[in-house]
């Protein structure tokens, strides 16, 4: 099958081709400073609220009369409608940008809409693209679990009994999910110095000297249940609203004085870094692959409630860490792929409900630290430096331990490739600034 | 110093004296079903939308400009308007309610508004007071810490090194914040059903068998800060919009298993109930009083972002712990007061920003469960029942070791008494229903 062509110049390797049309929030010269809903295509933007102004939706009927919820600052109101719709609204979108459009009129051939809607990329800036209820952050990544285990408790004991049974997860904090391009400011708090020094422990209260990154999948809700009545796992995949790329940037020091005996705190809640673009369920569909297997899966003890119709419900995303140095130079630091996870989202979701909890439009759920096995496929720092005691080597002679004031860290993801077409979620960026005097 | 006196009749041992006047969100048959926000003094509930539109606070030139914050059907509103502003209006209602109001014609000597205005609390529904960005659970009752502790690590281990240096918290779930009334469906989960046995453990799925509750007090902001902008201690009191009874319902079978390493996820996700009324930091002013002392505090090693100017920053509130049973009667299990704890919410309020993390208008922060010393005194059922071990004997042939479906559990809280007038929470009130079936 040849991938569809659009009359609009995309660039080859462009994450953004045709058949993906993630959804956004932005800010342009043209919206006054209101924040407005849009696609990404190529190296451009369309502005979705002057489009449905301009009737660019009055051909599809299913949705004309929903066309108010690209106005809002948010995603939440077209989340809302349900996958039925999200898949309308990108299909037509498609249909408008492919080169044998059925209706030239609405953009194609219409100089004055594309003024109007049509938006280079370096125009635009993005924000968040939801409003959060409320973030889970899971733990599904086993080579993560196993090697922070073997760092803290040895390979024998390295995954907790619980760990192939129980999608793991806690509560992480909405107020400081950020996105792609905010600054995170190094965290003060409580740290052990020594921490193997024999004796009492005193902490001290200062900026974390183990500041880390996490490499980790995030998937936004549309739909969600009420208070008490379950989401069932097979009932899951309709309630995904669509996946971007987050960075769960990690105090290591605060976090091992600090999470026992509730889990990490103040070591988290500094700042979640998610990107801009939201890949919809529907254009992961083609990238859907076998999960990883587990000693409970494979020997039939997974539960029931966790038990899926298919094993292909993971995905297939390329993933990469690239780290720049306050000299500008750049290092790929870590790739792996998301495969790398022994829960799909519609796991985690049916989980996280399986209790009553309710879940919302526009929560945000974590996939865990993605590793792999190998060295070079490590999605935090922790790892890469195994827990402080070596060095990472980076372009030239600098080397890092943990992250230092000015750093760069981006995440990017792939699926896909330029000959059938890349599907992929673009950048999710942040610089650490130095901590604030106390 | 006499109390204030009203010319409405309130019962004497009413929770809701003049000194109080706490705000929440109502429903009544005036209000064709919009939420709208009320105080509560007495059995009277009056009804803050009406009160604006008849120009009920056209007296109050600082506040007359903003009324538009009763239109919301959250206090979110009124809350962001700052202490100042609450300070205003709580005592511009005293002064219209006393005996000797300046302002007769507004309400005491107006028929009409009485009527449109002043309702009968029978006539009222209550809803959840604010809409809540984040929830955040502390751990600051020393007692509690300590009973647990001793059950699952025994006396030489039951506070963990960390306890009397750092405000022990955990994000909740926002979600699931229930006004008191709402029914609590017992959550299904993966259970190990006899966790001492020997050999590998094989989860299985449904009904919690250890329900319980925990009682805890619940602290609203009214304002927050700006991420990477920590609230220093000495400004966090200003951050309080006011305070709440609150029960963390609990599944101990499930807590048990899932929490390692990541903390309570399922466990206190299904539910958590908080009183309708919320006590403005004002009204808690006359209540303030010591904290509990620890060795942290005693020595000096307590850290300066944590340092208060007062060291009367806890709060003297008689609480209490009812338990009905299906046959209807009820048996006070337990009765402790708030003072047992380490923390003020100031300190917690710090703490949770010293790292940069934004506060929002309206979330929600608990106070973690809260113990005496004594058996009487023991603010979960975990405690009471020694992890299950021994019974708790109700009025009657009942006992009970954890909740039963159709218990209901009422929290309680006073400050105060009759002569000085009572500041009171009126009630936190949840019954179980049975699981959903799986």
């Amino acid at each position: 099958m040849s991938p569809l062509k659009s009359w609009l110049r995309i660039p080859p390797h462009s994450d953004f081709s045709i058949l993906n049309i993630p959804f956004g929030i932005i800010t342009s010269r043209h919206s006054q400073g209101t924040r407005r809903p849009a696609i990404r295509i190529g190296d451009h933007v369309l502005d979705l609220l002057a489009f449905s102004r301009s009737s660019g939706f009055h051909k599809l009927p299913s949705f004309k009369d929903h066309v108010s919820v690209f106005e809002e600052p948010t995603l939440n109101a077209f989340a809302a409608l349900g996958q039925p719709l999200h898949g309308a609204v990108r299909k037509y979108i498609q249909d408008i940008l492919r080169e044998d459009t059925q209706y030239p009129e609405l953009l194609r051939d219409n100089e004055e809409v594309q003024k109007e809607c049509l938006l280079q990329v370096v125009d635009c800036k993005n924000h968040l693209p939801m409003s959060i209820g409320d973030y889970t952050d899971f733990f599904a990544g086993i080579n993560h679990a196993r090697n922070v285990g073997v760092m803290f408790r040895g390979p024998e004991n390295a995954l907790q009994p619980n760990y192939t049974h129980v999608p793991i997860g806690y509560h992480g904090r909405a107020s400081t999910v950020v996105v792609s391009g905010t600054q995170v400011t190094r965290p003060n708090g409580q740290i052990i110095l020594d921490p193997k020094a024999p004796g009492s422990k005193k902490p001290i209260f200062g900026p974390s000297r183990r500041l880390d990154f996490e490499l980790e999948l995030g998937c936004f809700l549309c739909t969600g249940n009420e208070l008490g009545e379950p989401i069932r796992v097979t009932e899951a995949a309709q309630n995904i609203f669509g996946y971007v790329l987050m960075n769960d940037w990690s105090a290591r020091d605060i976090q091992s004085w600090e999470y026992v005996p509730l889990g990490p705190f103040n070591a988290k809640n500094f700042a979640t870094t998610v990107s801009p673009w939201v890949v919809l369920q529907g254009a992961m569909a083609p990238f859907r692959t076998a999960k990883l297997e587990t000693e409970t899966s494979k020997s039939g003890d997974l539960l029931d409630y966790l038990r899926e119709e298919s094993h292909a419900t993971g995905l297939d995303i390329r993933l990469e860490i690239d780290l720049t140095t306050p000299d500008g130079s750049t290092t790929t630091i870590g790739q792996v792929n998301a495969r790398n996870l022994i829960w799909s989202f519609e796991q985690m979701l049916a989980h996280h409900s399986s209790g009553g909890c309710s879940m919302r439009t526009g929560d945000l759920l974590g996939s865990g630290t993605i590793s792999g096995e190998t060295d070079r496929e490590m999605g935090s720092l922790l790892e890469m430096s195994w827990g402080g005691s070596r060095e990472v080597g980076l372009v030239g002679m600098e080397v890092r331990r943990f992250l230092k004031d000015g750093d760069e860290v981006t995440l990017r993801g792939t699926c896909g490739d330029e000959k059938g077409g890349k599907v992929g979620f673009g950048e999710c960026r942040g610089k650490v600034i130095s901590a604030v005097p106390y």
